[in-house]
């Protein structure tokens, strides 16, 4: 009688958010298993209420978020969705946030500034997380502002794939939007057979990154299929100036593939009246009916992060689904 | 040769968060200092951009925000401003939060919620935070949240003075909307000198804290002014429910006081149309012009905080201002 | 030759302090598994010394003391159980202490007064305790003070269930002997099947917390049971007090209920002498010899804390134990 | 008005538990301070309340308490003292415990034991003490325990200038009762002017520390005043026995020095019927009157730990005090 | 005597470790402070040992180390370093590391891999730093690995003024030597008068960061003087055949420009051998006499850094060195 | 569909560092698994990289580790490599440290040196270590250093047992070779049977602690084989002038015992050139072939260390290979 002994199992609990359910919902049907009903609202103030309606002890809890606008808002609700699973005793918490919020104030530019990526970081941490499992991230160095596992998918060959099949036998450039994407189109440009690589000289503002100003092509572009390729479209300003550039510099069609589609206003507008032909994005933020053009194709990551929470919940290897570039 | 020796001197920086920059600019001008030149922007996706434009390096930083609507985007402006603080070397950061956000989600009503009043200390402490200076706290217990100092006012005389030189000579008791504030209505009979005490017993849904169900009053209010007391008045169901049952009860008259106005909807509607006489509210919140009604009477706080603060920076004592009663 | 792998089995192992071994013996019976060997005793100087007689590598350990007289003897006593249960390896510490110590300090009543209550949660937190399971915390917020998973139980129904069977048919007051308990009495009333409810306007010098002054009566109490509420019996002035401020108002008998016994002279002196018919306590703390008058009834905790405790070890719900109410 | 600027000023307080009052006086004497006056009382079930009846903002706070025996009492005030000057606002909190509490227990002798030095650290830590002044430590290595400046003051000189003086000129050997004291012992010898070394060869049982068996004298101490010296004295039985040993080696007397009397039942009566002629001992713990043996020489620590108090205030060294040996 | 009030200064002391004395000393002259007197060495199996020789209380240290070959040595130095400075009651503790170690190693290139960035981060924070001040880190974003302010300096202006001053006249093309430092390359470029910019196209083996594989030239570079421009001069691998890819292209001149030179071998033989005609680097990192070729030109950092330190100590603004660009 | 539940196995892994893969490897047969096979290597800079070549999530991981010269070199590859076993989401992380890294600055012995040993115990944690196992540490209170299980074996069974059955009916002696291990002598002479036990009172000068000075022998050594024995024999100084002392006393033959070989120059020459007949270690650290006299007796820890991993593996008991003395 000196002690009770039980088999011990271990049970996979997905959560949902409210930023962007059908993504929980798509990444749960890959799995086999349900989001966890869940109460969630807004008090009159803004403040918000979370409760589960199961029991969550014991689960191996993964969270997942879509950190659209109204961004802080849906930080917040994650904080507190992690907070009840803590204090209703799951056993490991991962959240899911295929688009990691701040992660372009991951420095200070000038000083005085925040780096709002590592407290963002240190947030999710304080109030319970134990991982982290996100896609693309602005800048690798991210993972290292998290104390603990970050499992770092790559959409590289979702949108690769898609590109090479779509535009086989074209005459392709991978083009680099700005200086600091270059290292990213080189790995567009493996990928993609050994093409040739340029990018845009331009100078930024660092107090408003959104504006751009003069744009420069180095590189061969001159009848060539620019494939402009970016982690993020916020505004659309930078890579619409770029497709202006490349076309001024006889660029023969442009298009353009990122990870994530922000597309703050006035980013359609400017998609819509640029030349480019075709936008491909992945669904980490989801894209409002208003905003869906017909030049943007939108590939879903949920089967990518459904295999991926597979592997970190049988304890198999996540880095193996990328050839070993993984987290 | 072995060291450098000068002088130390402390310095008093104030700064503000956007929610509601009157406020921060009424308390610098009670202390003679203005607050710090800032840059605060939102970007276009929603997150927020912060920068001071002149150094905090050493200073004694205490940064004022008004914890209205949006809610979730000033708790975090807050954290960002303290992390560019605790970045830039300030000595000691004080954060003057007047109204405590979350303060109402300060335990598990039900199993699986989180304790969210907690979890916003965390949070604050984690960004940089080494003292809060607050406002009647819904729950005094929530000063145990923070692990450091909280300088803990009370609003209670600038309110129960009010009434007592408006209200000389009239036959006051003093209500508790409900049953959780019966202790507030002791302090307020006390210095109301002595007048009687009585209480609306309900039944509230837990699920949803701002719909109420059946009122009976406990204690005598026939033909008295009745002095409906709460910390906060936020859609303005309870106290109205509470002001028609003491007038079916024989009231003379009600008037309300509060020191939070959060007012969210449908709150001025409901006061409004109530028979309530006055509503008695302090700017620890700000009341946009819409919701002024001309019942709602509201007194400035700002010289009690301001009268903290330099106490706090010249390591006087918080406590006498309130009689050993503070924190 | 990779990796060893094996079955991983949980192993419940249920450890008592010397404060009350009895309790510990009754949950363990109710469990099925006996407390674990140990050596515990005093140096001369009152250094406490504490050992495990068996290995508790890997167990999921629960730790009962009940807080009773001398308290700082049992707190450093449950501190050093833990301490041994960590550097032993075990792999999950839940502290099992029915009464909460220090919990009525858990605010600052007034400047320059520690909060106890969150220090003994982070006492506990650095000894290495990962949960906590309580019952009838003094205010619910103690919950938010302890940075991981609270089980929060509650002896409600097993102290009205005993009340309403007994006194079925009479007409019944619930009364909350001060301010602060009114929200309390509201549960019992509802559990009661909607009896009416009074409670007692008094005041307290906050300086001697067990001294109370004036008294009156606020609700309908003449010729009815009037059951007296509440969390804690100490020095049982409160509650005597109150017992002759109802009879003073006609009440026909008083019976008190409380969870938990403290019973600090003179309470049985007072009980002994006063009106009061009966006091129902449970045995969240032990009731010695010669304190155990005629009209206690001391109803047993046991059962419901083994319930809870089986819950925790086999990840089900300890929420359902009390329909959706307990952490 | 951008910011507001004033000098800097640090002011020392010192503040004194009550388990030995006339220390703390004693070092504020030398110091020229008085201890703030301090309401501090037990409830009637053993809880402690402590308040401060001054300002502690700011301050550079000195924590006097002597670990005598309720020792668990005490060391519970002094995590309440802390826990009430860190929130108080006291810039830096140092404890001073003369007598280190649990500095026995500081390895796991066996196995599933606490190493209840290094809690207690961790404790006081938890609490918010920037610094520990503590005199002779069971062992060295109980600095490492606490992550913070350790300052560690040895009564070596003050005790062996005593026994230098009164016995100067006698044939002396520095006897260690036991194994673990010979280095300490040899400290002893150099002060001494190189005299003769012996230690008694005994065996201990692990799980009563305070019992011991065989002892054999190694060394030379025939003919000769033997100066058995230990840090503690605590049942005594350890250097009583060696005193046996030594005179029945044909010691021509036998004087015994150590810093803690802790005198636990039945040191008194063991050293009353010993041959031993004198036994002097610092005043880190009080010796109640009823333990006053004639054969008692208590020397005061005060004075030292007021000059260690007043360097550390300074920023000077407490080094220097001891030829560079101290913490 | 309620309290002994003081004034209080601050003092500055400078240390250093033993990796490169020059550098402190010369940081020191500029400053008018010496090295403050350390004993510092290895017993024989590699141990290191550390005194100061002067108090240090009080004290706002700034721990000066060249993270220099064998590296490991020198941040196990600075750790214990801190960790001596800590224990000996430094107020504040900043480590000025010109270099930061590990720097390359700030994400996970693949899975398995340590962040050992952040790591090295983390260890100095729990070694007790409060600050680093630091030059040209690798990535930006490691300032956001530590846990408080870090003051981030720049050698760009003393760089670029030197190839300005030296070159003036000459058509300049600032180029990348891979696609990681295009960003850099167009703050050259703005410092240099808005001259073109090219990079080199390569491919990395990234288990084996040191080796290159195939290059093409990107951008405009014939007849024109090449600025290969870098932070780390490491191998010299990347550089020179980014060097040997430019004259391929015709580029009329290069010469080299990088913060912090490694030269680790074969770097001074590859140098040796190329074709670039000046090297121009930072004294962060000793040169060693055998590796001091004719055509390296080495600038002092120092004067730079002593500015910083002192800012620092005057609560004055690193950034406005920089104009707004720092830390 | 709620939830997906599996079995939960665990899962053994074994790696090594560089320091001395033998030991690992013979660690590895005992238990039944290989090293995890590992890239590590140095930069040319020294910086070192390490990453696993198989999937680590999930696992018990037990990380073995000499800590031989260059010790600093080798405690940074252990850090580095708990660190990519954190981010890499093993379960738990035991580092295996047969010898201690820098366990003789457990302490300060004068002021304004650091406590090394604690400092890497925090480093150890830091990276993410969950628990330490270790061999005989230089004191026991290292255990405290660190904040969580420490499993401490001892050599003395197998060196003793290896004296005994060789020097089977000889008169033996244990001797300390100084003041500090007399108790470790204690537990020898219960070991060989009680057999008398001497100690060499000597001075040391404190800032030095490989050199030695004067040596007297206490107790009873002529005739007899002297046993000398100590936890490390580094530069053999100590050993080797006991050595002498014990001849010049008398001893007919002198033997050393010890745990841990570091024997750094000029041991060897020391050793080779002193009358000990033999010395008897451990592979706790390796011996260099050149260093390997015939006198030298190196016996194996691993068979010792594999069981103990099996026991924390399978959660069973340490404490019991040693009869209850152990961690």
């Amino acid at each position: 009688m000196g002690s009770i002994v039980a088999e011990n199992h271990k049970s996979l609990m997905l959560f949902s958010g409210r930023a962007y359910p059908a993504l929980a919902e798509e990444i749960g049907q890959a799995l086999g298993v349900s989001p966890t009903p869940t109460d969630a609202y807004d008090f009159a103030n803004g403040e918000i209420y979370v409760r589960y309606n199961e029991s969550v002890r014991g689960s191996d809890a993964f969270v997942v978020q879509s950190m659209t606008e109204p961004i802080n808002q849906w930080v917040m609700e994650t904080l507190l969705m992690i907070d009840a699973l803590k204090r209703g005793s799951a056993k490991r918490i991962t959240i899911v946030v295929p688009f990691y919020p701040y992660a372009r104030q991951d420095k200070k530019h000038r000083g005085r500034e925040p780096i709002s990526a590592r407290l963002v970081a240190d947030l999710f941490r304080t109030a319970g997380a134990d991982r982290i499992l996100t896609v693309d991230l602005h800048t690798a160095q991210i993972q290292g502002f998290f104390d603990g596992p970050v499992d770092h998918l790559f959409a590289l060959d979702l949108l690769a794939d898609y590109v090479r099949n779509k535009y086989d036998g074209r005459d392709m450039t991978v083009v680099s939007p700005d200086s600091g994407r270059v290292r990213l189109a080189e790995r567009w440009t493996e990928r993609l057979g050994g093409c040739p690589l340029a990018f845009i000289h331009k100078t930024r503002d660092i107090t408003r990154p959104n504006e751009v100003s003069a744009n420069r092509v180095v590189g061969e572009v001159e009848g060539r299929v620019c494939v402009a390729i970016d982690d993020i479209i916020d505004s659309g300003g930078t890579i619409c100036k770029a497709a202006d550039a490349l076309f001024a510099a006889g660029a023969a069609d442009v298009i353009v593939a990122a990870t994530h589609g922000v597309l703050s206003d006035p980013a359609t507008e400017r998609l819509k009246n640029s030349q480019i032909s075709e936008v491909i994005l992945t669904n980490t933020l989801p894209i409002p009916p208003e905003k869906r053009l017909d030049k943007i194709t939108q590939l879903s990551i949920a089967p990518l992060i459904a295999r991926a929470i597979r592997e970190v919940f049988a304890d198999g290897s996540v880095t193996t689904l990328f050839g070993g570039l993984s987290g």
